[in-house]
C-alpha cells in the first residue's frame, strides 16, 4: 500500500529546494519544467470519465450514466483498474517521447459525482445518477478501479464538481446554489463524503458556482470546514478550469485576480485550472498571502507526484506495455458494459426478434450511423466504432435485407442545406413501407447536450430546454409510426426524454444511452436476443419536464425517485430483461455494521442476468425522505426456470434520517425494506408485473 | 430506342396550353406544379457524380477521378446503369410520397466532363482525366449507362461546364478563360462534342466563366455556333447555378436582370439554376425577348420531360423497385471499381504484405479512419462504410495485432484545441514503432479541396494553393520516417500531390484517391495482394506547382502530359501492378474508320488485370501535340507466366491535328504508335522496366 507519509516528507524536502517563485510556478495546471531539481514538466489537466479521453487512441467504455444503469460496483472498479492501465501505458509512451502536453498526465480529473438533479442538465450524462448511494458506491468503486492498491498510485482520481453542482451550464460563472442543510447532506454531499474517506480519492475538483454565497474553489465551509476539517481530506486540491477568475469576473466576490487567487490558495485550493495562479507572487507581495500558503499547497501537489511513483525509475508501472491500449481484453470489458448498460422500457413481445421470420429490417433514423451517438463527451478515439447500424449489419449478414435511411438531421430541419424541410421523411417512409420491422435510432449527442455553449445548442448552453427531441425527430417518429409498421425505438442520449410517443405508438423502446465506441454491436444483439438485457435506469424518466421544479432550483422536493410526487413514465431502477424473475421473499439479519439480505429469487423466463434492488422507507421519523431510498444492490444470474437465493448488503448506516441541520442518525424505529428488481412504486410494479418482498425492520 | 421527334411534338402540343406566364415558370429550375394541366411540380437540380447524390441512401461508386483511373469503358458504362436505376428506384418512392423537392427528379447534371487543366483545381476530382480522349471516352461510356437505350431515357445525363472551365474557383463569377482556337478545339470541346454526337446526351450546363469574351451560359459561339449549329445538339441547356446573375452581377457584360434573363434564352439556355428567369416576363416586357423564345425553351424542358416518360404510367422503368438501392450487385460493381482505382505508384517489394510474417501492423494518419476520407464531393450517403483502418481490421481479423493513431490533424496543428502542435506525434511514433510495418494514410477530402469557399481553405476557395499535403500531415511523415519502419503511404486525395517525400523514404506508396463508401476493404485487400493493382493514372503527379504554368493561363503549353517539358515525379498512364507485363511486340491493321492493333503481351509475374494503353506521335505536322496523345487503350487479365494477345481499337480521327484555326485535319505522313502499359516517356519506361512497342505508320 501506497505511503503518504514517506510521499509528503520527500515532497517537503523537495519543495524546500525550491525558491518561491519555482513553488508558485508549480501550482498552475500547466506546471513548467525545473531542470536544476530534475523535475519535469507537468500538465496536471487529463481526462478519463469512461475511458483515457483526448489523447488519442484508447478504449472506450460506454458514458458514465450508461455505465451506471449496471448497478454493478464490480465491473466499475474493473473498468477503472482498465482504464488506469492504459493511462499508464500511453503516459509511459509520452514521457519516452518528450510528450508532456494535456491530457498525457496521471492525474484524471474523473469521475464526476455530482448527483444528476434534474434530467435537462447537458453534464448530467458525466455523472452516474439522481440517487446519492448508487452515485457514492460506483464513484468509490470507478476510485479504486483508478487508484489501484499498489504502492504507488496506478493513476490519481480525482471527485469533482464540489459540491453543489448541476446545472445550468449557462449560469455556472455567477450562480449561487441556495441549499438546505438538509438536502446539501442527504444528497449532494455524501457520493463525496465516500469517495474521500472510503475511496481515498487523491484530488478533488471545486465547481464554477458558489454555495451557499462562497464559490466552491473559494469556500470555507466546503473546503476547510467539511473536506479537510470533518473528512480529513489529504489530497490536492484542484480548481475547475477558470473557476477562480470567476470570482473576480464574474461572482465579483473578489475585486482582482491577486485577490482571486489569495482567497483559492487560502482556502485550499492548491492545482489551478487556468491562469490566475500567475497572480499568486503578486498576491504574496500585497500581503494577501504568506509564503507559506505558496509552500503547503506546493507540498501536497508534490505529494501527489512522489504517491504516482514520478521520481521513481522503478516504479512497477513504468513497465505496463503500450500493447495494453485497446487490448482484447479491455475491448471486452467495454463490451460487455455497453451490453449490461442498455435499458429496455417497453417490449410488447416483439423482441427478441428472431431473425428467421425477417426479410427486411429497416433501420432509420439520425442516430442509427453516426458516431457521434456511441461517444458521450469527455471521449477518447477508438480504433473502431460499431454503430447501431453496423450492429445490426453484421449480425444479420445475408440472411435478412437491411435497408437505411437517416431519416432527418439530429436538429435541422433538413439534411440537405438546399432541400426542403423534412427531407428525408418520404425515404424514410418508403424504407418503413419496405420493412418487416424497423429499428427506429434517435436521441442527441454531445453537440445538443453536455458543457455550456454549443453552436447547435446555443438555446440550453448545453442544457435542454425540455425533454423532448428535436422536432425534426418527433416529425420522423411520426411519420414512421403513421406507415403502421413495427417499430422498435432506440433511444441515444445521456439523460431521460420524453419518451411519451415512442411509449405509446411503438412495439418496443429502448434507452441505448452512449454506449461506448463499439456499443452498436450491444445494441444490435439485444434485438436478437443473443443476450438478455438488465440494465436498470439510474435516473427518472418523467412525462415531461413541466412536472418539475425551476431548473435553478436546487431543492430537492418533488426531484428524483425519492422525493418526486406525481407520476413518471419510466421509473428510476426500472428495466426489463427477457427473462421474468420475481422475489417473492427476503429474509434480513445483522452482520457487524451492515444487514446482510437473503432474498429467494425466481425465474419463469429465459435465462438473465437481473439486478436485485433494495430500497428502505423510514416509517416514523418526520425526517424521512418522501418516497423511499435506495440501500443495497447486487447483480445475478439466473438461468431459464430456475430458482436461488441471492444475498444484498445493506449499510446500516441505511436507517440514518438527515435532520433540518444537516445532522445524520436514526430517528425511527420502524422501516420497511423492498426488495426485488425495481422500486416498490406503483409504476415500477405495474411494468414489471411483480412487486418487491418486504420486509419490516422494527428496532 | 426513344422518339425524340414524338416527344417534342408532345411537348409542342402540351406547351401550346400553358399560357406565357406558366410557359416561364417552367424554365426556373424549380419549376411549379400546373395543376390545370395535370403537372406535377419538378425540380431539375440533380447529381450523380459516382452515385446518386444528396437524396439519401444510395451506391457511392469512387470519385470519378478514380474511376478513370481503371482506363475502362465497360465498368463506367454499367455504374452509369447501375446510377440509373437507383435513381429510377428513388424516383419512384419519391413521386409516390408527393417528394418533388430538389434532388429527386431524373434530370441528372453529371458527368462532369471538364478537362483536369492543372491539379491545383479543387473540382478536377469531379472529372476524369487531363487527356481529351480519356475524359471523352469515359464521359461517352456514363451518358450512355445513365440514359440507356429504352424507349425512354432512363435517366438525363448533363455534360457540364460547357466550356474551357476549370478553375480557379475564386475566380469563377468574373473570370474569362482566354483560349487559342487550336487549345480549344484540341483540348476542351473534344469531350464535349463526342458527349453530343456519340452520347447523345440530353442536357448540356454552362460553365460560370466567361470563354473568349463571352459567358458559358449566354455565347453565342458555345451555344449556338458550335452546339446546337456545328454539333446539332437538340437536348436543352441548363445554367450553373446562380451563373446568369452573374453576368450583370459579375461579369458586368449585362446591366439587369432582365438583361441577363434575355442574353441566356437568346442564346439557348433552357433551364435558369437560379433566379434570374423570374425576369424573363420583365424581359418580354421590354421587348428583350418574344414570347417565341419563352415558347422554344419551353417546348425544349418538356421534350426531355416526355423523353423521361413522365408523361407515361406505363414507362416500363417505373416498376423498377426500391430494393435495387444499394443492391448487392451495385455494392459488388462499386467493389470492383474500388479494386480498379486504386493505382500503385511506387512498391520497392514489400507488397503484397506477407500476414504470416507480421505480429503487429501500425495504421496512422488522418485519413485512416474518417469516412470523409471516402467520399469525395457531390456523394450521396451509404449504408455502410469501410475506412482504410477498418478494411485493415477486418482483413486481417486475429492475426495480427493492429495499433492505430490518428497522428495528427488533417489540417490544424493540433488534434485537440487546448493541446500544444502536433499533439498526436509521439502516439504515432509509438505506434510505429511497436510495428512491424507502418500503412500511413495521408490526404485531403471536400473541405480541403472541393469547389468554390470552405472555411477549412479560405486561402485556395477550394483550390490548392500548391501541390503539398497540410503541414501537419508532413510534420506526421516526418516523424513517422524518423523511427525507421517500413511504411506505406496511401494518399487519398482527388488530384495529383506533390509525393516526393513518400517516394524518398517509404516503402510503398498508394494512391487510394477517395474510392467511395466501402473503398477501405479494396485498398486493405490490394496491401495484402488479394488482388493485384490495375489503376493508372489519369493526371501527371508533378513534381511541384513550380513547374506549372499560372494557374489562370487556359494555354496548354506546358501542362498535361502531352506537352509538358520537364520531368514529373509520377506519369499520366502510370500504375504498377504486381505482375510483370510487357508489350514486346505490336501490329496494326486497318478497319473501316479505325485501326486495330494487335499487341502480344507477356506476364513473368503474378496474375494481374493491366490496361494497355497506345500513344501517338506525329513525327511531321507542325500542328502536332509536343509530345504524344493517347488514342487507345483496353484492360486485359493476364495470367502467372503468360502470354496473349489483345486488341485495342484506335479511331482513324487519331492521326489528325488541330491548326491554329481550330480546324481538325490530317497534317502527317509519318507517325509512331506506342503499344504498351504506361507512355513511351523515359522516366514510364524507368518505373517500370519496360517500354512499349512501337509501331511506325506511314500513310
Amino acid at each position: 500500500m501506497r505511503d503518504r507519509t514517506k510521499a509528503q516528507a520527500a515532497a517537503k524536502a523537495l519543495v524546500a529546494q525550491m525558491t518561491i517563485e519555482e513553488r508558485a510556478s508549480q501550482l498552475k495546471y500547466d506546471a513548467p519544467a525545473i531542470d536544476r531539481l530534475g523535475i519535469p514538466a507537468y500538465n496536471w489537466w487529463n481526462e478519463a470519465l469512461h475511458g483515457v479521453a483526448r489523447a488519442g487512441t484508447a478504449t472506450m467504455f460506454p458514458q458514465p450514466v450508461a455505465m451506471a444503469s449496471m448497478f454493478d460496483e464490480d465491473i466499475m472498479k474493473k473498468i477503472g483498474d482498465a482504464v488506469a492501465t492504459e493511462a499508464r501505458a500511453k503516459y509511459n509512451e509520452a514521457v519516452k517521447h518528450g510528450d508532456h502536453d494535456i491530457y498525457k498526465g496521471l492525474t484524471f480529473w474523473s469521475p464526476n459525482i455530482n448527483l444528476f438533479r434534474d434530467p435537462r442538465w447537458g453534464r448530467g450524462q458525466e455523472t452516474y445518477s439522481e440517487d446519492p448511494y448508487l452515485t457514492a458506491r460506483l464513484g468509490v468503486s470507478y476510485i479504486k478501479g483508478l487508484q489501484g492498491d499498489g504502492e504507488y498510485l496506478k493513476v490519481a482520481a480525482c471527485a469533482k464538481h464540489f459540491a453543489v453542482h448541476s446545472g445550468p451550464e449557462a449560469l455556472r460563472h455567477e450562480f449561487d446554489a441556495e441549499v438546505s442543510e438538509k438536502d446539501l447532506w442527504e444528497t449532494y454531499l455524501p457520493a463525496f463524503e465516500v469517495a474521500v474517506k472510503e475511496g481515498e480519492v487523491e484530488s478533488v475538483m471545486g465547481a464554477y458556482n458558489r454555495t451557499l454565497g462562497e464559490p466552491c474553489c473559494g469556500s470555507e465551509l466546503l473546503m476547510k470546514k467539511i473536506l479537510r476539517g470533518k473528512w480529513g481530506f489529504e489530497g490536492h486540491y484542484v480548481s475547475d478550469c477558470w473557476a477562480i477568475s470567476d470570482f473576480h469576473n464574474h461572482h465579483h466576490i473578489t475585486a482582482t485576480a491577486p485577490e482571486s487567487a489569495a482567497l483559492a490558495i487560502k482556502m485550499g485550493c492548491d492545482v489551478n485550472c487556468g491562469v490566475t495562479y500567475l497572480y499568486l507572487l503578486r498576491a504574496l507581495e500585497d500581503g494577501l498571502i504568506t509564503e507559506e500558503d505558496i509552500t503547503a499547497a506546493t507540498e501536497r501537489v508534490f505529494t501527489t507526484r512522489f504517491l504516482l511513483g514520478e521520481f521513481d525509475e522503478n516504479c512497477a508501472y513504468n513497465a505496463i506495455p503500450y500493447e495494453t491500449v485497446e487490448c482484447a481484453e479491455h475491448l471486452a470489458l467495454s463490451e460487455e458494459a455497453a451490453r449490461k448498460s442498455v435499458v429496455l422500457l417497453k417490449n410488447d413481445g416483439i423482441l427478441p426478434l428472431n431473425l428467421e421470420n425477417l426479410r427486411t429490417i429497416g433501420v432509420i433514423g439520425p442516430n442509427a450511423d453516426d458516431r457521434m451517438s456511441l461517444i458521450g463527451n469527455y471521449h477518447g478515439t477508438a480504433s473502431r466504432y460499431i454503430t447501431v447500424l453496423e450492429g445490426i449489419q453484421d449480425y444479420v449478414g445475408d440472411k435478412a435485407r437491411v435497408l437505411y435511411s437517416e431519416g432527418s438531421h439530429l436538429y435541422r430541419d433538413r439534411v440537405e442545406g438546399l432541400g426542403l424541410p423534412n427531407d428525408r421523411i418520404a425515404e424514410a417512409q418508403t424504407v418503413a413501407e419496405h420493412s418487416d420491422v424497423v429499428v427506429l435510432v434517435v436521441g442527441l449527442n454531445e453537440n445538443l447536450e453536455g458543457e455550456e455553449m454549443h453552436e447547435s445548442n446555443a438555446g440550453g448552453s448545453g442544457d435542454k430546454l425540455d425533454l423532448l427531441l428535436p422536432e425534426p425527430q418527433r416529425r420522423l417518429m411520426e411519420a414512421v409510426a403513421e406507415t403502421g409498421k413495427p417499430v422498435i425505438l432506440i433511444n441515444m442520449t445521456g439523460s431521460a426524454m420524453d419518451l411519451r410517443f415512442a411509449d405509446q405508438h411503438f412495439s418496443a423502446v429502448v434507452q441505448g444511452w452512449y454506449p461506448g465506441a463499439r456499443g452498436g454491436k450491444a445494441i444490435a444483439e439485444l434485438l436478437f436476443g443473443k443476450y438478455s438485457p438488465s440494465g436498470k435506469l439510474p435516473v427518472t424518466f418523467y412525462n415531461s419536464a413541466d412536472d418539475l421544479p425551476d431548473f435553478t432550483d436546487y431543492a430537492m422536493e418533488n426531484r428524483t425517485y425519492r422525493y418526486f410526487k406525481g407520476d413518471v413514465l419510466y421509473p428510476f431502477g426500472y428495466g426489463l430483461t427477457y427473462g421474468k424473475v420475481e422475489v417473492p421473499d427476503a429474509t434480513l439479519r445483522e452482520d457487524g455494521d451492515r444487514f446482510i439480505i437473503t432474498a429467494t429469487v425466481t425465474n419463469s423466463g429465459r435465462a438473465t442476468d437481473e439486478i436485485l434492488e433494495v430500497y428502505i422507507r423510514d416509517n416514523e421519523s418526520k425526517f424521512a425522505v418522501r418516497n423511499h431510498s435506495l440501500c443495497g444492490f447486487t447483480h445475478i444470474s439466473i438461468g431459464e426456470n430456475e430458482t436461488k437465493t441471492a444475498e444484498i448488503m445493506v449499510p446500516k448506516t441505511a436507517l440514518e434520517i438527515v435532520d433540518d441541520h444537516g445532522e445524520r442518525r436514526v430517528d425511527s424505529h420502524c422501516f420497511t425494506l423492498f426488495v426485488g428488481i425495481s422500486q416498490p412504486d406503483e409504476k415500477s410494479c405495474a411494468l414489471l408485473g411483480t412487486k418487491p418482498a418486504e420486509i419490516e425492520l422494527d428496532i
